[in-house]
């Protein structure tokens, strides 16, 4: 959170805002963006499984691949409030990094979908594991404003150090 | 939206900036993780049906919490994304509360759930009432927005007593 | 993104910086409620078929209602996702108009809906074009903010200028 911007130009107008805005959300728009292309990814691949095979072993496939999509997106929302939530109150860098390790989960997810009518193998609900840390950024965020506002005391630098620290474990499997 | 950073801190930094916006938002992020939170409980639930039960009685079970969770997740998106509107647009306060009531009235809604295959007793949709509050939040907060633009008139204030008085409303049954 | 506030009102505190933002987006709040009201709408529509009905053809009825609703609320969430990426990151004016291009679409997509099991004739994915149009602004917006960064040059103005033009492409049908 600082800004370069501050220190050279240090009048403040709605431009300069605007830039230090940018600067802090342009890796969750990327993050949006990737996901965007993969839910268009999945609904094409639900789409051509629908209209292109024969009507044989049809239903099953199309069945697998209908509940995988459903999942993926009856999750999307919550992951999206997350990331951005967490990007805005802490710092955008870690929650990006998740965001995008998110996104590989979801991609393992739907392509080992192996799908009975109830979501057997991979589990229900991916992905648990980030949505926790993405969450347990929001709270450290939240907590330190107030710590901030209320105390005077601002832990924002070690925080955000900490949190970057933190985002790395995610990796292990 | 009166800062009191702004009179004893006049001149303006990207920090003091940031301290503003977040003042402006963590009940929204709050309600949001809270409602984040209930998600990912509706979907151990299912999932925990899904796949703990003995396979007799599971279908009709399962498929009722599958349906009570999917009108959840439908109405989910819309529920943000007018919580959010509501917030930056007019006042965070009335909007958080108005959030909360609606994560109440949804938790009634999955629990209460009987549910044949289309959405019986507690209606497909839910907290209508909480979605029109927050809508029509959105709609003053612009119409103040643009009377405050092109006619100079300012009545914010007045506008943000009157919804925090009205939000009481949504307490009624 | 010229903001007359910061030309006649040069110091800047967090009101101004207020109004200026609400400047920015309140045509993307505008898009976002009339989204929300064409939700509701769709909602009351499958909740009417569900319960109004005599029995005898409710079900297949019922069945595209619901398919034609769940496959608009699967794409809502990307849908909002890019729209305000692509208001904030670029311009507001040209991603609300094509947002109300996309409602149009969604419109006649819910209502022409025929309907088979899995989805035939309006495609699974619709309005991928306007899609594919503001995620092209969200990248060109990153791109943009990126070279203001490290390479100093600001296109910003050309590129809302073609921006608004090509726009109105997506009124080709």
């Amino acid at each position: 959170m600082i800004r370069p911007q501050s220190e050279t130009d240090p009048q403040c107008t709605f431009e300069t805002m605007y830039v230090a805005v940018m600067d802090n959300i342009f890796l969750l728009v990327l993050v949006t963006l990737l996901s965007v292309v993969q839910n268009v990814f999945f609904a094409l691949k639900v789409e051509k499984e629908c209209t292109g095979q024969q009507p044989k072993h049809n239903s099953a496939a199309f069945e697998r691949l209908s509940c995988a999509n459903r999942n993926c997106m009856d999750t999307y929302p919550t992951f999206l409030a997350v990331l951005w939530c967490a990007g805005i109150c802490l710092s955008q860098a870690p929650a990006a990094f998740a965001g995008i390790i998110y996104l590989v989960v979801r991609q393992k997810y739907f392509v080992g979908y192996l799908g009975q009518t109830c979501q057997s193998t991979p589990g229900f609900l991916f992905g648990k594991r980030i949505l926790f840390f993405l969450s347990l950024m929001c709270v450290v965020g939240i907590i330190n404003h107030l710590m901030l506002t209320y105390g005077g005391s601002d832990y924002k630098e070690y925080i955000q150090t900490i949190t970057k620290a933190a985002s790395t474990l995610l990796l292990l499997p």
